[in-house]
């Protein structure tokens, strides 16, 4: 009797707390339910913002926005929710995506709970104003006029980064954002290993490439540039009954909510081959969004672990799709059809060319596939030295100079050209740039793994067929959703840490090729 | 002492409360802002639903929905929101627009009080099942695959009324969703007088009209179409600074948010005047939600007071200006020049006769001027018939066609043509067809007092200028938002009662000229 008491009450408490754990995380799926439809809110908000409202709509809209983000932060910091997640972390016989729900939220909650509400308040407010006054400050080209405002915004960033907590030091926590369990050592290494490859590669491309073809220079109707990155996006595979192609100022893609993925172009009558590549680097990022199982759906682990993941789909469609010899191929005769006059005399190998010139350019937005890593790498050490207080804020400017003759063999003539190019600084994203770099670099690691699973796709796409790409993404990648971090997702499909060598392998096969180098 | 004692305790209190009350204002406006902002969120998920969401977003965007409702519900309810409602009511201070601000949230938050949470939560279930059971029933004209829905939702409304409180009888409580201030037995005496006026004048004018002209039932060019409905709103003066115009399934107009007023059009290439009046329709109800006052801009009273009062600008816009004699000349060149096979052999006389064509028709959407109201008029009838437990649903059908019998002369040959026609009553919408007329009756005595007070626009609108008629609708009836009531609104801008008159007068004077008739 007394072991079957025991062996009953046994069972009865595991029951009992099975039905206590089903019954928590039905709780917990609601909350979750409840914060996805505000951020779901919150998306179409800032989509339509992006690309059809109104004008007269902006102010209206900045304050939904305002509500719907401190909606969102309540319903995060709510206690009940703690305690449910609390509760839950501790239960070992959660499956897999329940784990990776409650762990994944946890780290959310956690980062919210602890910046305290004034110093939140203090960040917008010092980003807004630091928005505004790089927004007046880059025309004029000076940094005086920004400098204030970033030494605040660097200031707060620092304070924020001690209140989140870090191990080794403090632009961990500024990488946490972005690119979670990602430290700057680990960047370090990479980075400079990417440098050290890259520097006199790219030296001896550049020295090689000669002028812009004359073809990159001409002007190329809208309307017609529209046609084409539409039929270009459903050729890669760009679901149009989850998603829409829409124009805004800055291409863009977001996950307005299950089924729902939307990306943006903008079209420039003078540079073809950016419209071109910027919606094939879009659809990466919407072809990767629209991926996430179905048994995910509206958690949030519907969606990449990371930043630098993200941007690995995007690098992987615009580099090693968009830019290879068999797709450019594939291109030539349809843009030939459209543009005649501009194109008719332009052959396949020019045109391989063409879509591949590298320069040594001041501007990171207009970079190119050679250069474009050295751009981040300069904004990557300036971030570093201003987080570990080797730099201030006034000394930006010299610095910044100082860095592009290094990397690059160049020096802005001015700070509209230089430092104040980019807005990110202005609203606070440090930490954000190097996931640039490890997009780039996840993109060729992933794609010399594809080529080595599937025997090499060119044939396919030079016939215009990336099915056999989204289908190994799919299944290596996309339906991984956030179940586990960028590293281990990355460390799973490669079977080795990240180097930079995939990526200066395909730089150095590629250059060697198109200008016939030993590199 | 004692005096200035007193007097000085008398203005400390005084200032006090004023100092309180200020405060209590402001705390009030912070809880509008934040509603606000939850409603606009909503309207922008709701406007995209319709309009530009992608199929497979349908699920995820109707929890969003949900979510919205539910969290304005919430903040609607909210005791602190009552508590400061409460404190202001009593505040004899206040002036007009907070006074009205406070009556009208007052109004808003009493109706989401009362109804016992159970009740909303099945009657919102009972709709959503009455649709589906509707959208089924339709097609086949299967008035039982329908019936027992149906009832669920009416006895529901039933208790819903009795939970909102009535004085006269439970129909008002109906009504008070869409026409605050009106009761059941004033909007008889004015159907009763519409209908006594119109069956005699709309049997004497449809045995006039003969055959609808040919050019009706040509087909139009989409893109032709499109091109001139863009031009007629912008003709209009609908501000695209902030505003769009965009494509729906079903037309309609929204407010966004302050400065956000959106508008939606669909293009029919085998009706294109269905097209031109349908848009000319939503750009008077655009147009007064762009015409409301920057000072009530985020306030509740930054609204239209009732369904009916709405109604009245898009009838004035659709009716008096769109079908008017003057209009329909400045029409024809401008058509002409787009769609010359189709129109070039007909003259003004013609096109104004077609644009004004009426006939006895079964289906209320395609009802032209003379017989759009007899359509009401049944459906009131009908709704007065069930709410006053004179009429079971099970008869409703019998009592449909005996009423278009006796309104219109003619029989529905199936259901669908018939009870099953609208889908309103399947959605709970009961209280919301009378607003139709309302909106007829009221533009047609606007009208009136807008060509007393100006002199007559014809001249204007010969010319396609409708600024005046814009001005004097900005200075009679926009710039007045939800400062009164519907019915004190209008007692202001007529100096007398509401009647049919004016609009029977109309169709009096607009059939005895076309088709030379002595009425």
């Amino acid at each position: 009797m007394h072991t079957i008491n025991t062996f009953t009450l046994s069972i009865m408490r595991r029951l009992g707390k099975v039905l206590g754990m089903e019954h928590t995380w039905d709780r917990l799926v609601a909350k979750i339910r409840e914060l996805n439809d505000i951020n779901s809110a919150y998306a179409l908000l800032e989509w339509d913002q992006a690309s059809f409202m109104p004008p007269k709509g902006s102010e209206a809209r900045v304050t939904a926005m305002g509500t719907m983000a401190r909606l969102a932060h309540e319903r995060l910091t709510d206690p009940e929710l703690g305690d449910l997640i609390a509760q839950l972390s501790e239960d070992g016989s959660l499956d897999q995506i329940k784990a990776a729900t409650v762990r994944v939220l946890k780290r959310e909650r956690d980062k919210a709970t602890k910046v305290p509400a004034k110093l939140v308040t203090e960040l917008k407010e010092a980003e807004r104003r630091g928005y505004q006054a790089w927004v007046e400050a880059r025309p004029s080209s000076d940094f005086s006029l920004f400098r204030p405002f970033l030494e605040t915004t660097v200031r707060l960033k620092k304070q924020e980064a001690d209140a989140l907590g870090w191990e080794t030091e403090r632009y961990d926590a500024c990488l946490d954002h972005f690119e979670p369990d990602m430290t700057a050592r680990e960047l370090e290494v990479l980075f400079r290993g990417l440098t050290d490859g890259l520097q006199p590669l790219a030296a001896t491309i550049l020295d090689a490439a000669g002028d812009k073809p004359a073809f990159l220079k001409e002007t190329y109707e809208s309307k017609k540039q529209i046609d084409f990155c539409n039929a270009l996006v459903d050729r890669l595979g760009f679901d149009r009954a989850g998603g829409r192609l829409d124009f805004s100022p800055h291409p863009f893609t977001i996950h307005v909510g299950h089924g729902d993925v939307r990306q943006t172009l903008k079209v420039d009558e003078g540079d073809l081959m950016m419209s071109i590549y910027a919606v094939i680097h879009e659809t990466g990022h919407a072809l990767y969004d629209q991926g996430f199982p179905e048994e995910l759906a509206g958690l949030p682990i519907a969606d990449a672990p990371s930043m630098g993941m993200h941007e690995s789909q995007s690098r992987l469609y615009e580099n090693h799709v968009g830019r290879s010899r068999a797709f450019s191929d594939h291109l030539v005769p349809g843009l030939k059809d459209l543009f005649e006059i501009q194109l008719g005399g332009v052959d396949p190998d020019e045109f391989y060319r063409g879509v591949n010139h590298p320069e040594r350019s001041l501007i990171r937005v207009q970079a190119d596939e050679v250069t474009y890593n050295l751009h981040i790498a300069l904004r990557f050490e300036l971030e570093l030295a201003l987080f570990r207080d080797e730099l201030d804020v006034a000394d930006l400017p010299d610095a910044w100079d100082a860095g592009m003759e290094k990397h690059l063999g160049i020096r802005p003539q001015n700070h509209s050209e230089g430092v104040l190019q980019d807005m990110h600084w202005s609203e606070g994203y440090f930490g954000y740039f190097p996931t640039y770099s490890l997009g780039t670099l996840y993109a060729a690691a992933f794609h010399e793994k594809m080529v080595a699973d599937t025997g090499g796709v060119d044939d396919d796409l030079r016939r215009g067929d990336a099915s056999r790409v989204l289908a190994w993404l799919r299944d290596n990648v996309h339906s991984k959703g956030y179940l586990f971090t960028a590293k281990e997702l990355a460390a799973g499909i490669l079977g080795e840490e990240l180097t930079p060598e995939p990526f200066l392998n395909h730089i150095r096969s590629k250059y060697s090729e198109i200008y016939s180098l030993s590199i």
